[in-house]
């Protein structure tokens, strides 16, 4: 048995100062836990980390890892299609690359992906199904 | 400027039949909002979900998507090593494939890394420098 967790989220980076940029330019502040070859960063109740990919690869025991491939998506959900908007536009301000403007989707929402300088993929989404707690936390209802 | 916060983390996977399978074996229980094409989990104030990894392809507007190529770890934090050597032997005992067995790491945790069956990387961790609380949940400390 294993808890329903994720405590921290490291994503590869191929230059790290380039990384701690561009998030710097997204607004996102390290925190004090910061080293010289990692950045932390404090989210609700689990942190994201940047590390550099080589290094990255060698801890998780690879030769090595190929960036950019897209088979993990970070969501961030807002309250609000215009909450989205803004967002997506200060990721594009900030140097993301747009994959999809966000727009009304299928199920009901609002949402739109870009693409950090390793390609790691973001989503911006308003789910009028998934209401937010004052946090920004996520407790799916029902 | 965003928010430093991650709501939801879908990983894609080949066969979502083998993954919901293998989460389950974990012992990770489906929330209600799943549906027959995507499972969601909640965790502490976020979501994990799972997805076909060709339909993500899709919804993230790009052609394909490779699966197992390490770029994003997950971490889980536990208290103690034996915690994490119990949660390191599950998740093989669910069929996940060991990268690094648990051991005492450069700075001055334990941890180790196991790849789901679609590759994405777990790292089980324990970070005497990065206390839990008890629902789980990490603030930095300092």
């Amino acid at each position: 048995m294993t808890p329903q967790r994720v405590t921290l989220i490291t994503l590869g980076v191929a230059d790290l100062a380039t990384s701690r940029a561009f998030y710097g330019r997204l607004g996102w502040v390290e925190h004090g836990q910061s080293q010289s070859g990692v950045a932390f960063y404090q989210m609700q109740g689990a942190v994201l980390g940047l590390f550099d990919v080589n290094e990255l690869a060698a801890d998780q025991g690879r030769p090595g890892v190929t960036l950019g491939v897209g088979a993990v998506t970070l969501a961030q959900n807002y309250a609000t299609e215009a909450e989205v908007d803004a967002a997506f536009a200060a990721a594009l301000e900030a140097g993301g690359q747009a994959l999809r403007m966000p727009e009304k989707v299928f199920w009901g929402g609002y949402s739109g992906y870009w693409a950090d300088p390793d390609g790691h993929v973001w989503e911006l989404a308003m789910n009028p199904f998934w209401p937010l707690a004052d946090d920004g936390s996520l407790t799916l209802p029902g």
